[in-house]
């Protein structure tokens, strides 16, 4: 129903992004090196999935020189994070869906046992591709998942700083009352 | 339609198994420890989510005594994987599902920069779940997938055994039949 | 496919729970005042969609004496937080799910405005319902979800402390060779 | 099968007003402080998710001089509300959701125990976001849903106003019948 | 991954009020005529859809006399409101199904048309099935929805009761302040 | 896989109806009125849901001088019946749907009751939005679906015109064959 | 959520019907035979998806002398017409639905080219199976829908029985008043 | 994800066959009757679900002379049989539906009775739309589904030619290796 | 809706011809070698995914003398071929499907140039796993999907038998009146 | 959401290369047998479902003269594998996918059997389409599926690289202090 007009927008930029970086010859390994990033984080990045923060901004120009201002200001803007939900039908996605599913239960016990009732913030959160070779000296793809372990809270009512404030005000006003009255009755004493 | 019978006796199991556990009183991670395997896929072992290799069966009972000759033999078959649809909203099984799908077509690229046209396996495959500080001092918890990279194979036509015998018994065949002419045309001399 | 064990606990002992209230003849609002919880909170522990924390325990057993001892160890087990997915026919429910998704946009872009990049936390999370009146008189139910902010972190490559630890123990071994090598040829030096 | 043609028309006019704040340089939660509106509103005018009442007009055009009349008679027209599915994909929206779905069956229930048998419309509605701090100094987001309290009616069978006139008729009929008999009665007793 | 234990009771239930009305021998419509409710909402309270009020309690036990106290507490609970996603299967509910899903768009118009910017609640609300004759004598079904009009509210930014005290006290406060000032000076003054 | 040519040029038209609607001033209700139509069928022809019947041409065009001999020859076409799925998002859309989910057992339990085993037609069917005041004297919308009692038949096994000549022929033969041998043996007695 | 209990009882039925018929060790079509119903209709009867015609019980009975008096009562109740989704699944169910989906549009038209506007009921329906031999002496099997043809109707607003009486009350009462008025004139002037 | 360009052609050359069609002014029954083929097929042929036979391609150019050479060497090249899934909304494709669903499992066991255990082919498979005259004199549409009785093969394992070649060299190799020897010893013999 | 009963029952018989399978020690290939069936239709066999015919029953028994009687009875009725949709979860499911989906035009399109407009079918189907040694001497599995191409049909007006001896009828019996005829006034003549 | 711009190029570039081989005039079987490839490769490697390798790129070249510089560099790249879900509809790949749900519980038990507990890859994997006649003379489609065995890895803890690296430096640490520690005592006795 709503052809959303931010979709094709972000469409758009990503394309000119992804231009960039195959105009510039270089990886998201190199880039990753030269900013100091993670390699994930230089894709994500490059196809409107973060935010560019300022302080990065000139290191990642010059690792790509062929962003304009205009990319720039793109992406230091808050992304809509969203994808094509075709995207599962990649056989590398899917992979990592299967062990997520498969191995679903498992995770969360283990969190459960080693932090306490809580989970792996996706939001304070890294994730990095690395090459490693195996024992059988064969190459091994090692995709690291590294979010903030996230307590779930007791919710208990808490007394906000207005209540406080508040309260502080009724007590104060109680108190005035009293000294108001205590004055009045001691004015007509003291006469 | 199918009332998988399969799945009924595989709960059932799996029920026993977490009642051992429980009853040791050990998490997963120390089962972990004491048996050389990572703490994902001891839990996936007590949910019969893998196959319990005959060489460590002795380990795993050593750390959990409760199990029983039929617990061990039962472990010992390949599983049936399978997971219950729902568990995605579960929030750690969520999040991990979110960040797949998010940098997915991400780390595909990386991946293909990195190492070629292929994939990272989900079967030659280690999980694991671990527990860091982050540079806040406050918990983080590190999901490692760690599968092999498997090229996708150029599919050309190969010569297969059975091929080669044959076309070696077409040669041979042919071989013998001039030496048979041969040998006959010098009979037929020889006379 | 997997019959999934755990659920028929816990909807076994959701059922208890449940019993447990009912004969107390009191209010998800009562409990929440005898215990200094959230209501919806108080109704999450019933339902054992929250953790119960053992500091909580005692004034929940005095609010609702009907718990055993059973109950309560159960409840301070972190839970498989689940719903039905054809909750979402209930007309409460779904005007909820309404309300989020037709706002959905706008609530994350004044998130962006207000705070930055990042999200409301579903985990570090209050959640209460009001009963209050209306300029017409007339009442009226307040929702309210409070948590808190996470911003999206940048993705840097962090040196970890095995690594510091790592490079350390490099330059000490450098430094110790050569004190060694120092040692030695003072020695033959020396002799 | 429908390529519903008022959707495209609604996307361009979601772009043209959404370039208009942008142009603006203000925040939703100016506007809505220059408007006297909630900010959560203001968004939803301005992607034409809610019906811009002639009276906020004005006020809204002084806030945003770059509306154009045209502007404004479209926002004046009732909206066709939706969203695009795949909305539910983007973290914040999810979280909600996440929210709604695991604390619906309780906030269900204590909307029952504290009003009765009803529902909280999404209709007579508000929405707002709030920037708060918590106990521990870090910012929350508050987002608050406040509805009017519908209750069930009982489907009693109501005698509607044409069943009233027409019994009246039937009753004044008899009556008239009467009376013209009780006439010719006497007129034929006249006689 | 719930196995409800609430639709579960409602199923047994139901089944017992269906029971119940089977052995009376009575149709909806003869009980509908009996207690004055519509045809359609005595079906919804025999199925848990619908709380029965209190004042109707005696009148629908008059005309099921099979109704235990225990049918009649249950049913004056507010139900679960629920359904069988497969009944859209059935040839009836799909042809409203239908109907309202192809001329959904055009009621949505016409509502505006004649009411302005809001809709049909489907909580103050009537449903009734007829049997009425066509103009070529057969039998014709009148399903009748009868909803209250909700227009969409504005949501204008309110002072709340809890401000205006708040901000009472505060001027009174002020005041308060200000005459202890006078007061405490004239005595000063006064000394 | 296939993009529907004709559902382009169902949306080309519809926008083209809507137009001359829109300049005309006129609501669904007025043109109803001036064509002796329903509200909702004026508004399923204005979006070609509907045939236009020949002679409700002439009125339709009085009524909506704005429409052309193409317009109208258009909307002559029987037309494939459609919608957006997405249009369940749309409250009032949504409000019927429940209804009808939540009723549908109901309503058609009742239907049995008063007509017997069959269905209430969706395709010789009526539909139409009232405005009424209800007993508060507030408004009320009401929706009516009337619909001709279509009852299962009972698929007894028929003599079809083509076997009834079938088998008259095979008597009519045998009589002939009679009649011939008759003949025959008449003629060799005769001879 | 909704376990319904009249599946459940629907599912017994079934399965004791099915015996039945299997320890008559008769064909679907046999009885089809004995009771002058099409084959797909016995069978249909036997699932409980027909409601059995009390002038068709007898000949059923006397085909399949296992029926009880329980079952011809339960056979003779509206049924509640379901199946399991995963039917589709099945490879004749899916061929017959691959066939409807690929050749649905071309159908709908033909119907359109020799009827008009309208549709095939699937009410007042019959289906049957037939075994024919290809003109390759190959077995066929001939499945056939054969539905009454519906015309959509103009929804043309009529006046019904209600609104003529109405308004013959009104004319009569008219007259009625004119004739009081008229005798009362007459009276006073006959005095 | 795949924007499938086949589709695009397919929905382009789909509307110049429907052109063709409509400017012939000729129904599909007329095309059917100067071409011999069933109505539904030539439907099919129009909207390219169906294959042009280059036997069939004159018939069909006379029937409709606006078809250029392009279209008929298009139309005889093997379609990607495809529909929009929105189609199952248009009433008369569903009740087709409708029908397949719910007499599905009927049909299946009337063929299992009838034929064995197989299935209809939809293949080779013929389908047509009759209008005939019901006992009541009204309209009924007819649609016959034609398909070969295809039965399950058992899966015995077949010795293939290929199979039976080698088997034969292997035993004529080991003759000739008789042979050989024995002419060998022979001529040593001989000699 | 449907509690299947079939299904019920086709589980419980599937778990104990697997019970006879396990008991009996062997593999599938080896009941294969010894029933001259593929290994993949034993696998069918027994868990009623195939119809065992009667003459390959006394082998299977001869192979499996668990199997009974009951058992053999029940294996050679025609069984309700379906799946456990979850089934596409286990991995080695999802790998077939996965290939299916990504090579499916590919092997659609060699299709129709190795055999013209046609399928490939999959009830004249053979399936079988074989191990294989690749060329890196590793081992591979190879699953081999067999099945009769057929090609669609050209669904021309075919005269069936039964029109043929109409019309057989019409022309003798038209012969038979002309006949009878001149045997009259032969007759009449003669006389 | 997520237009994918990635997408539309791959459809793009698709049509090009699709176009190339119909100029060609060859079938896919052909370029197989002229670059050495599977026929199954050669489809996918034009629909940028493969990557080309550079060695196998001048024989394609060779086979297709009509693909430019431009497609083969683009067919180097490893692509985004994809396929429209629509698919599924059409025959050929429907029952392709039917074999693998209905057959794969018994292709996954006998890999189990045959291998161990592992899977067939679905990446080194080859697969082809042959013609082969049956034991009828009729024509067979043999769709091959052969796959390299993948086993599920045990996930011990393995001693990386780096841990050795770590702990070899901590031995060679140890040591270095015992010696520097005895140098030094030796160095001091040595005085």
């Amino acid at each position: 129903m709503e052809a959303s007009s931010s979709s094709v927008i972000k469409a758009r930029i990503t394309a000119g992004l992804q231009a960039v970086k195959r105009n510039s010859g270089k990886t998201y390994g190199q880039i990753a090196d030269e900013t100091g990033l993670t390699n994930v984080y230089v894709a994500q990045l490059l196809r409107r999935q973060a935010q560019l923060k300022p302080a990065t901004a000139p290191s990642l120009r010059a690792a790509l020189p062929g962003l304009t201002e205009e990319h720039l200001n793109e992406m230091m803007q808050p992304p809509l994070r969203s994808y094509d939900p075709n995207l599962i039908q990649e056989p590398t996605v899917y992979r990592l869906h299967e062990a997520v599913m498969h191995f679903g239960e498992s995770i969360k016990e283990i969190i459960n046992e080693e932090f306490g009732d809580g989970i792996m913030s996706a939001i304070d959160f890294y994730c990095s591709v690395d090459k490693v070779k195996g024992v059988d000296g064969k190459d091994r793809a090692v995709v690291t998942f590294d979010g903030k372990y996230l307590p779930y809270t007791e919710q208990v009512i808490v007394i906000t700083d207005i209540q406080i404030i508040f309260n502080l005000f009724a007590i104060i006003s109680c108190i005035m009352l009293l000294l108001i009255e205590l004055i009045l009755t001691n004015r007509s004493v003291g006469i």
